[in-house]
């Protein structure tokens, strides 16, 4: 590399440093309690590991030796999820006095955490058969814990539900928001999910922070369960906004369900692309009628190109 | 770490490891027959390198070479593609009686499908075609292969489609799932799609498993070929249930067609958010009277913000 | 294995590779000037680390020694980012006569862009403060930078369109269906898009090559802003097909505006699935009157299932 392009290297340097002065917002330098995206990923994925033992490890996973993998694993998680944990309370509105009384919070939330791995094991065998029973296409539950989108959410979103609901900051909102990158599932954190939970396909579903969620309920791909507005911006923030679904509630593809009054009763059924700002009682079908098709003359066939294939532009 | 600790950590994991014979469908321990996800992804990208050569690999390929390089390539996927799809045979309705039986029927399948590649290709050929030719926002056909979300979708749909046709359970579906993770296109490999498709932005596309759709079909964002209902559950499986679109078919985003007896017909075209549920006679238009728009006053512009910026609240 | 089995592979080698004779298109064999999609896609990355520095590294950053981590990672993008621009640049429609040439046009473009990186963080600094100050379950900053979507998005747009705007061919299209795959939006890199702009949740929006978009604009989900009509293919290329926003346009969830010619006013706030082809007066509240419900007498609650599910049809 010629010296004049070094020289020009070190212009952009300063410049670019130089930037970092202007927008501290957007720097993270000198942070000590600077989280590890990637570690939070991983962390996730262990977590996973446990809760369907045998799925998704790359070795084969004998019962006699259960017990080693498992202790193994959870030390792993418990000493790396301990040190996250204890860098995201610093993010805390009232964030901790000391590092020492950070790790010591930290500790016992992690704990706490992982005590409740057993009824999350629970709760998601309900949501796997949901999945199941749900979809003429499922295979069988192995299919269903291998490659549903709706599972792989549900699943992320109740292991960061619990992390939120014990205070921690920011993790469980990455983890939620890993989950909508490699589902379109957008679930936030704060949402409250019932037991044998299903969303099918799943790409644009949108889930509120404060929604509540009864058991049983069954969604389709590109539902909103949304707030009216969001103009008030950091206004809102903690206002109930979103709505909620009592037991047994079906909502097809692409409504959308919004505001914090709306609860939609036990057992209703909410028909594709219906557009909901008010309650709806228990076992009602609510359908819209779809909007009238009109017919046109027939479309002038144009010859197929080249290889048999169509060129034209109707 | 302290000694209460590791104890705490003891009494986790026993937990954890008792709650394993609760749940029995959501563990895969002491199974001989366990498939990996990675390997099955990895295969698929390597079936990639195959049909679009030299565009995936991290090396330039060489005309003398190639053979050398496809061999090496096809040995190593004939070797793990069969020793996974053993394993998935396991898991069919009517399980091998014995793993010799499993390999050799496995073996069969996996050369199959290995021979029919070069179709593959021919007909992949088309698809690229038709993204270029029917988008004006493509710059050439290397764009398209390097990075079209509907080109991967249909890629991996046409190859997890092959696996499908030849009698493999669950491997086609955690390919499909990959393609609908990375693209939100979620197609079942049990779907149909004659050649030259295309799929433009994609983000939201659902095709139902008993789809089938004729050669130069043209689909945009949103759009679903779905099932009317799915309330029957397992009851439906294998029945037809989604539509079939014959040939020169062009479907704008957001339109709906749904149910096992509806036909649309050659040439037609589906205007944007249609909702359709029974079938349209070939070469018919058919679009939807948009709702009316409803225009309010103006808008009352209060002060920008700080910094210039908007903080209105409408 | 087997002597039969080798040549059996040989056999499919010999009519693999031959059929790579038919589809030229689609085989990047012999090729010079192929590019590198990991490599592309790791130099995102990268850029990212320089733009918000701190948020994503594996290490932390000190004051002290940060001019020595950018610098660093600077000459790393210069020189494989000059690289495989040289290399894109022979995929323009006017390729350079030579790679001396190439080598010289790619330095200087990526020369220019480095030093576009203080301006590109003066304006994501905007876009964060949008994201925070628009969502009201933002917790702070930090959470923005980490997890949503929409500043991923929207940061991975405005590196791809610089470069974009600077001439380079295919590079920043990969980056953008980069961010495509991760968010499900879909942003091309010719798209002009003003400061403070804020997309939320952001799975399926939809905004076309020749769009322009002023500052403070806020999209939800599901938006389209796109073309009337694509079927005369490459024809239209480099015509404006999709709309222009002014300033501070909102747009909610599953509204599609389309058209070259169609104009939003400043400060107009457009309805949830509204459908627009034509301009739309600044300051306008536009909204749809939402499809009629229909509410139907009560679905009758079939008897509960086993394990105290939801067994019901409906």
């Amino acid at each position: 590399m010629e010296s004049s392009e070094k020289n020009d290297i070190r212009l952009l340097v300063g410049e670019i440093v130089r930037s970092y002065q202007d927008h501290p917002q957007i720097c993270s330098i000198n942070e000590r309690y600077r989280l590890n995206k990637e570690t939070i990923i991983d962390l996730l994925e262990k977590i996973r590991y446990i809760v369907f033992p045998g799925f998704f490890e790359t070795k084969n996973l004998k019962e006699d030796s259960i017990e080693y993998h498992i202790g193994e694993l959870l030390e792993d998680i418990q000493y790396r999820l301990t040190k996250q944990v204890t860098k995201a309370l610093f993010h805390s509105a009232e964030p901790p006095e000391s590092e020492e009384e950070a790790q010591k919070k930290a500790g016992r939330i992690v704990y706490r955490f992982l005590q409740r791995i057993p009824d999350l094991r629970s709760i998601l065998a309900t949501d796997v058969q949901a999945a199941y029973d749900g979809d003429p296409a499922a295979f069988n539950t192995d299919e269903v814990i291998f490659s549903y989108p709706g599972v792989f959410a549900i699943t992320v979103n109740r292991i960061a539900h619990e992390l939120h609901v014990l205070g921690v900051p920011l993790i469980p909102r990455i983890m939620t928001e890993y989950a909508h990158n490699l589902t379109g599932i957008d679930i936030h954190p704060g949402a409250t999910i019932g037991s044998y939970f299903f969303i099918d396909h799943g790409t644009g579903v949108v889930i509120g922070e404060t929604t509540e969620i009864g058991k049983g309920a069954k969604i389709y791909q590109g539902v909103t369960l949304g707030a009216l507005s969001t103009r008030g911006g950091q206004t809102l923030r903690n206002v109930k906004r979103h709505p909620t679904l009592e037991d047994y509630v079906t909502v097809y593809s692409g409504a959308s369900i919004l505001g914090g009054d709306t609860v939609i009763g036990e057992g209703a059924i909410i028909g594709s692309n219906a557009f909901i700002t008010s309650s709806v009682p228990g076992g009602t079908r609510v359908s819209i009628k779809n909007p009238e098709l009109q017919f046109k003359g027939r479309v002038s066939m144009t010859e197929l190109g080249q290889e048999g294939f169509w060129k034209g532009n109707g």
